[in-house]
C-alpha cells in the first residue's frame, strides 16, 4: 500500500440526521472531513438491500457508522479493514467471522465510562434517599414526609462494594472521592496494582464483597459465566440498611431474589437495567415499594455522545499513522459482550 | 466564678430517646458524661408546666437539648448562660429577648452542610437524568424509553450556578468537583478571596447568574428581602435545557413563576423546600410533567447525626475551657433565620 491510498482510504459514513446531531456536531464533522477530504457520506437509516449495494459500489477500507446500520454482510471482508462504531453493542452489526478474518472494529469503549458512573452515583444517592419512593408518593399520593426521622441515609463514610473494577468502576472512584467512603472490589483478573492506585480494598470473594458493603454496586460483565451469579445466597449477606444498584447487565442478578429481598427484608435498591429489556409491564420490580428504577439510561446522554465522536476521530487519525487504536475489540470482549 | 463551678456548671440534657439515639449514641454520650459527671438527664417530650417545673428546680447555667424541647421562658435569662441546640431552627425554642440579654445560642450550623450538599447533588443530577419522571412513569405507568434519544443530561462540563456562598455551597464545590464544571455564584457579602479559594467566578447580577447558569441551584438565606426575588424575570432568563433546583428556602422562589416555565417552556425542577410546608396536597407543583420532589429531607439523614452531637460536643468542651463557640448565634444570624 502507498502513502497516497494509506492517507486517502476510501471511506464511507452511515449516520441518521440525529446520530450525525449527537456524535458527530460540526467542529468534530470539519476535523473528519479535513482528514478524509473523500469520504462518502450516507443518509440512514437504510434497508438491507440499499446497503450491500453502497457497499459493493463503493468497497470502503474503513467504515464510520452509529446505531442505525444494518449488519455487515460476510463479503465486506474483501475489502473493509476497520469499522470504526460510534456506539456501543457491536454483536448484531458485526458477524464474529469478519472479527476471525481481522476486521478492527472499535465502539465508544471508556469514553462513555463517566456519564455511566454519573448516573450511579445518581442511582446510590437516589435509593439512600428512597428517592424512587418520594417521586411516586410526592407526585401522585399528596404525600408528606412524617415526623423529623424519616428512613432516609447519607452516602457520607458508608462502605462502598464494586462488583467489577473495569473503565466505570474507575471513573466512579473519582466521584465518590468527596464522600469518604471505604471502598472495596470484586474482580479477580484485575491486577493489584489497580486497587492499589485506586485505593481500593480487594475484596477475598463475592461473600466478603456483599457482607461487608452498606451499598453494592453491580457492574460485573454480561459474561456467560456471570448469569444469576448475584442471586439469594449473596443479597442475604448484604448488611442491614444496605443499598443494591444495578448499572451494569441484567442478567447477573437474579431478579426475582431482588423481589424477594425487597418484600422480605426492606432492601432498597435502583436499577437502571434488567434481564429482559425493555422491562416488561408486569413485572414485580414495577410494584415493589422501596425502588429507583430508570430505562436504561446510563449510557451516554445525548449531550455527551460528543465524546465518542471524538474517541472515533482519535482512532481514525491513530488508523491513518499506524498507532494503535483505542478500545479495540478482540475475539474475547466479542465473545463477552451484550 | 471560681473554677470548680465553672468546670462543674449546672448542666441540663432534654431530648427524647429517638433524638438520643440519632444524636448522641453511646459513644458521644460517654463524652459528654465524662465532660459532666453530674448532669441531669431527661427525657423529652416534656409539657410546658413540667419544662418550667424542671428548669425552677436545676436552674441550669447550660441547656443541650433537640426538636422536642418546649420553648424557653424568659425567666431562664437568670441562670441559663448556653444554650447548645442539637439541631437547626432555633426560633420557636428561644425568645430573641433572650439572646439581647446575652444567651449564648449554638445550633448544628456547618455540621449539616454536607449532607445537605449531598441532597444538592442529588437533586442536581436527577433533574438532569428526568428521575421524578421515570419514577412515577416506570413505576406506576409500566413505560420504558423510547428509541435511543432520550431527553436526558449529564452534569459533566456544564455551568452551575449557585444562588448564595454559604456553608452548604461550599461543601457542594467540592462534591461538584469531579465533574469539572464550571461554578459562578451570586452572594454580595461573601469577599473575593473566598469566591477565589474554591475556584468560583463571581456573578455581577442574579440576571448574570441566571441567564449563564445551565444547573441553577438555589441556597439563598430566608431573610425577608429575599422573599420571592426569584420569579418570572430571573427564571425566563434560564438557558434552554436547564435545571433548576431549590435546597434552600422555598419563600425565596415564587412557585407559580416555576410553574409557568414548567408549562410554557418545559423547565425541569427539582425542589426539596417549598413556599409552605408540607407541600399542600392540591400543589400544582405535585401535577407538573418534569419535576422530582423531595419532602424536606436536605438537612442531616438520620445516620449522619451524630455529626451534629459531636460538634455540640466540641462546643461544651469549648464553653468549659472559655474557648470561642462554633456557629454562635447573634441577633442578626437570628433575624435571618426561619
Amino acid at each position: 500500500m502507498n502513502m497516497k491510498s494509506r492517507s486517502h482510504p476510501p471511506v464511507l459514513v452511515v449516520m441518521t440526521q440525529q446520530e450525525k446531531h449527537e456524535f458527530m456536531p460540526p467542529d468534530l464533522e470539519a476535523r473528519l472531513r479535513a482528514l478524509f477530504p473523500e469520504l462518502v457520506w450516507a443518509d440512514a437509516p437504510l434497508r438491507d438491500d440499499q446497503w450491500r449495494e453502497l457497499l459493493s459500489e463503493q468497497r470502503p477500507e474503513i467504515i464510520l457508522c452509529a446505531w442505525e446500520t444494518p449488519s455487515l454482510p460476510p463479503e465486506a471482508a474483501e475489502h473493509l479493514k476497520y469499522l470504526c462504531f460510534l456506539c456501543g453493542s457491536i454483536r448484531s452489526l458485526v458477524p464474529r467471522e469478519l472479527i476471525e478474518s481481522g476486521l478492527k472494529v472499535t465502539n465508544w469503549g471508556s469514553s462513555v465510562s463517566n456519564t455511566v458512573a454519573e448516573c450511579t452515583l445518581l442511582l446510590i444517592l437516589a435509593a439512600l434517599r428512597r428517592v424512587g419512593n418520594w417521586s411516586v408518593a410526592m407526585r401522585t399520593k399528596g404525600e408528606w414526609k412524617k415526623g423529623r426521622h424519616p428512613d432516609t441515609l447519607s452516602l457520607f463514610g458508608r462502605r462502598v462494594g464494586l462488583h467489577g473494577l473495569g473503565a466505570i468502576s474507575c471513573e466512579l472512584v473519582r466521584l465518590l472521592e468527596p464522600f469518604r467512603v471505604q471502598i472495596s472490589a470484586y474482580s479477580p483478573s484485575v491486577p493489584d496494582e489497580t486497587y492499589k492506585t485506586l485505593n481500593v480494598r480487594r475484596a477475598e470473594s463475592l461473600e466478603d464483597l456483599f457482607s461487608t458493603s452498606d451499598v453494592l454496586v453491580e457492574l460485573a460483565p454480561g459474561k456467560p459465566d456471570n448469569y444469576h451469579i448475584v442471586g439469594d445466597d449473596l443479597i442475604n449477606l448484604l448488611p442491614e440498611n444496605a443499598v443494591f444498584v444495578n448499572v451494569g447487565r441484567g442478567m447477573v442478578v437474579d431478579e426475582q431474589a431482588l423481589v424477594r429481598a425487597s418484600r422480605e427484608r426492606g432492601l432498597h435498591i435502583a436499577l437502571d437495567v434488567y434481564e429482559v429489556e425493555p422491562l416488561p409491564v408486569d413485572s414485580p420490580l414495577r410494584s415493589l415499594d422501596n425502588i429507583t428504577l430508570l430505562p436504561h439510561l446510563g449510557g451516554p446522554t445525548p449531550d455527551r455522545r460528543r465524546d465518542c465522536g471524538k474517541l472515533a476521530l482519535q482512532n481514525l487519525e491513530n488508523y491513518v499513522s499506524d498507532k494503535p487504536l483505542i478500545n479495540l475489540i478482540d475475539l474475547n470482549t466479542y465473545d463477552r459482550a451484550t
